[in-house]
């Protein structure tokens, strides 16, 4: 049969589109997006689950003025081909090719970038209150996923969404998992709506409000006709009722049909509205289907058999999941904590062999920091496993629950440093940054994968916070691992000439082999591993100092606020106090009490005496 | 009649009184609450609203052993005063004095520290769980206002609870209020069960299954008996029980006998249970009781009139406010958000004037940074207001959201540096660090109330974020404004010696006072006002590096990653390349987008070569 998607070149097509020829285009674009994936790599099942949802979308809403938002972004590989970039799945996620999420300068239609999950109810909510300031009129559609649901912010936007009757169409896209399978009693709530007997009952009601109602011809009109029809579809999302939002569903997302019939109702419905589409992750593509957890972010397979291409070595997230039931197997006290991310931060096996001890929280980062420090204040050691990128949403939990009260939490920091084909949103370029001013942190990195195990040994004896962040993948250099720690003490790796590098993590093995190099130049260097990042070693600093080394620092985070700016403002600070050209002023490093405000000041030298003290010291 | 309080000792006195002993009790610990408070200031409103529930509460359950959480901490008055701190209150909040929030350094009953809301399910969650892993038995209480309720992490928490069938009792405390007003469709939904006919009906089956159980005696047996009443109970709460949590209520706060009879009800019942208890704030102070708000928190008053002591004067949420509503008569697309804080940051004019241009989201510092994420997309100029230390909940939105996209929103960031009597949860001492490592941000701060006006009009012109962050209270010196402003250009208010204080926001006021008395003292000072903190004037800093000035930085915030880091950071580059003594490697100031890691790291020059390179360059 002719392939529809050959011919495709932009929405009207799909707008003269017959819902049997949208059937056979969506097989069309399963057949691309199973093949270029599986060159590629990328997320598959995800995809494979909105073909027939995001086609209904583009059929009913008019893209060049509605505003539909994708959540999570990396659902948006229909939306692509569909807008335009059919051709560059070759290079998809590669540098200079299209990005796996939606993006801004790709394209007009990208209206939002969304790599964090959870975001799109805000957003959509501030375009619709926006757009009714400006007295515009056009649609805004967020697509959420029941796992993006779990995450504080969307429920946050669902209290506000309810609080005006904001026009606004939020679509449910329930595939009963978060990357992992969902869990929570929101999901459990799901769940029962989708077997509830009312579904079917619904499904009558519904299809007979529909015939009673001519669709497309004055239908603002008659829908008041369908309104006791409305109330009872819906019935069963009293959840989202409760909280102001008028309930349809659930339905078939699969169902193109049915899809453009509910979405064409939202439509005319005043206030916001939620349209409960079921689908199933992976359809279309057996292997897929059965496992939707493997094929959710999956690198090169084998079309036929479904099975990866390159099977990857060891990564650090294996090293810290066997490690982790090493630890625990010795230690009752310790927990492991995930927001979703058991399979991708290693927890696999650890919630295999202590399902007790294994928390899957959702996706709610903010939930799982607190909820360890809970557990620490209790007298167990929580360990909370997660990607540099998404602690960023629990910065406050950190600092406010945890470090305040120097509980003893330990952060398993998994791809800090760059993460390669995600880009911008999944970097892990901040956390140096947003932990080490937080007073009472300390801050680890490992050089090896094998250290893993020594690192997190260490943190268990702590009764402090300790984050212990490691790269994506694994090692590219074998080096000899360190197996025990004191606070604060750096490893001098090698000791040669007057400059030295301080490196941290992955760029310990960098640092050797620049050393190497540099050698066969003619350039000796000294080489330290900063394997804690806080605090920093200020003895051999001195040292080094003292002995007029050049130092140099280097760290896969942002230069600001991260390990090297660290030292540069000690170095700063120890110069004889005549000779400092830069004197920094401002709060030390730990938690200012309550008091009158002059106190306080006064306490910390940021009062006029205190502050002439200091300058004068200088002069 | 005798005074209960005065005889107080402990907890066990309590547990001795009868219901009508405990009802004078409460009146004698409000006269407390009320005089101290009229004359240290503090949070009132809150703690009279509780008086009952926390002597219910402590009936009923054993502190030596039970652990209570209480959500804000800022209703832990009678808490502190019922466990030996009734004689401190004399210094509240003062320096060395007890602090208005639990405080783990203060008493062994304060388990859990408080300052920002919404955590207290997630933490107590956290210790139930470590509480069956322990096998040990022991209740955990969350004590959850209805506003705290708003919080995304307290969703996040609630979903986790639904989860598994963990024995967790949490108290709803419904005031109705926030701060200010509670907002949203959960508070809607709250009232509707408030005044729902079932209530009564409740009541009635209540009291009937309660007459048929013997309560203390043999109550884990009987206690299945009266199932079928519990189920007609937990009709109005469908919301909770869709969440999986078991619902009791509405019941009245104020009522010491029907609360400890649900309370130990609670005590009994397998998994999670909410206890829907609806409280006055300000109850028994007519003056707080009519004004809640205004009791929120407050301070010195005049217990007779309810009237403040002494009026303060002008302050910058004052300033920021007025000139909210002067730019907004000017600039249809200026909106105003905040998350519960309407009045604290100066907002109450505004929403007055263009109230359908001012958004209250409720406790969601997350969701209302990414729904003005949405309305700058398309189109508006949303500003924020928002304390230093709540903005932190937000930290990732403003990261992903905002700078990630360029977004122009902008901060208003009130309660910049210390905060004074709230303390530790409340200083402003870490936005500037968590802020200046996000690229495409832009900082400023105002040396005076009066450029406040100038800077938001300016702020608003631009095309990118923008967060100006202003103190508490107002100015202690008169400094002629500042009223035009280019991206990154300081002002030097002074020239003089050798020496180049460089200063910031409320610090520029101590920096011309510290000159003008080191001038006196023999010693000139040059003062320069870093409105911006970023970007930092580069070509003034080279300037002063050029002409071998020794240079001071002045902030209200830590400085590690602050702006007096940014300042050394910078310094530290322009040294001739040979007289470095200091060479930080990383990532420069922006978003990495995707691609291999290998390519990424090349690009940005952290690859052997670009090492190499680097190093060569300052030998």
């Amino acid at each position: 049969m002719k392939n529809i998607l050959d011919s495709y070149n932009n929405i009207n097509d799909l707008k003269k589109m017959s819902f049997n020829q949208l059937e056979r285009f969506a097989e069309d674009i399963r057949k691309l997006l199973i093949d270029k994936v599986s060159k590629t790599g990328g997320h598959l099942a995800s995809n494979l689950g909105v073909v027939e949802l995001t086609l209904s979308l583009y059929k009913v809403f008019d893209l060049e003025q509605d505003k539909i938002l994708w959540d999570v972004g990396h659902q948006t590989y229909v939306h692509k081909i569909l807008t335009g970039r059919k051709d560059k799945f070759d290079k998809l996620r590669q540098f200079g090719g299209i990005s796996g999420f939606p993006k801004r300068c790709e394209s007009k239609y990208d209206i939002f970038e969304t790599g964090h999950s959870s975001t799109s109810i805000s957003a959509s909510l501030g375009m619709a209150r926006a757009r009714d300031l400006s007295k515009e009129k056009y649609h805004v559609v967020s697509i959420i996923g029941d796992g993006a649901l779990t995450g504080g912010m969307a429920l946050e936007a669902l209290n506000d969404v309810g609080d005006r009757k904001t026009d606004l169409i939020i679509i449910l896209n329930d595939n009963q998992m978060s990357i992992g399978k969902n869990v929570g009693g929101l999901s459990t709530y799901l769940s029962r709506i989708r077997i509830d007997p009312k579904y079917n009952k619904f499904k009558e009601d519904f299809n007979d409000a529909l015939r009673k109602t001519s669709i497309g011809n004055g239908l603002a009109d008659s829908i008041r006709k369908v309104k006791s029809g409305i109330k009872q579809i819906l019935v069963p999302g009293m959840f989202f009722e409760d909280m102001g939002i008028k309930y349809l569903g659930p339905i078939d997302g699969h169902d193109i049909k049915e899809l453009t019939k509910v979405m064409s109702l939202a439509k005319e419905i005043k206030g916001p509205v939620l349209i409960h589409a079921v689908t199933q992750k992976g359809k279309g593509y057996k292997f897929a289907e059965e496992n939707p957890d493997k094929f959710h972010s999956i690198s090169e397979f084998n079309l036929e058999t479904g099975k990866v291409s390159k099977i990857g070595g060891e990564t650090y997230s294996n090293a810290f999941g066997n490690s982790m039931v090493k630890l625990a197997s010795r230690d009752e006290r310790i927990v492991g904590i995930t927001a979703a991310m058991r399979d991708g931060t290693g927890l696999s096996k650890f919630s295999q062999v202590f399902p007790n001890r294994f928390f899957d929280v959702g996706i709610a980062e903010q939930h799982a920091v607190t909820l360890a420090a809970g557990m620490a204040q209790a007298g167990l050691k929580p360990i909370f496993a997660v990607y540099s990128t998404f602690l960023q949403r629990a910065y406050d939990q950190v600092l406010h629950d945890v470090c305040q009260q120097n509980l003893p939490v330990i952060f398993a920091i998994d791809r800090a440093g760059i993460v390669g084909n995600d880009g911008e949103t999944h970097q892990g370029l901040f956390d140096l940054s947003y932990l080490s001013h937080m007073p009472n942190m300390t801050i680890m990195s490992p050089k090896s994968m094998g250290e893993i195990e020594y690192m997190f040994s260490w943190a268990i004896e702590q009764n402090f916070p300790v984050a212990i962040r490691y790269p994506r993948g694994g090692d590219h250099i074998n080096l000899k691992e360190q197996k025990d720690y004191i606070k604060g003490k750096w490893e001098v790796l090698r000791s040669e000439g007057n400059i030295a590098l301080i490196a941290t993590g992955k760029m310990v093995g960098t640092a050797i082999e620049v050393a190497d190099k540099m050698k066969a130049m003619g350039i000796d260097l000294t080489v330290i591993n900063a394997c804690f990042i806080k605090p920093i070693d200020k003895k051999l600093i001195l040292e080094l100092v003292k002995r007029e080394y050049k130092i140099v620092t280097l760290e896969d985070n942002v230069i600001h606020g991260g390990l090297g700016s660290l030292i540069l403002e000690y170095i700063n600070t120890i110069e004889k106090d005549n000779e400092i050209k830069v004197l920094n002023l401002g709060f030390e490093d730990k938690f200012v009490p309550h008091g009158d405000v002059d106190v306080l000041y006064k306490l910390n030298y940021l009062d006029f005496d205190g502050i002439i003290k200091s300058i004068v010291k200088i002069i």
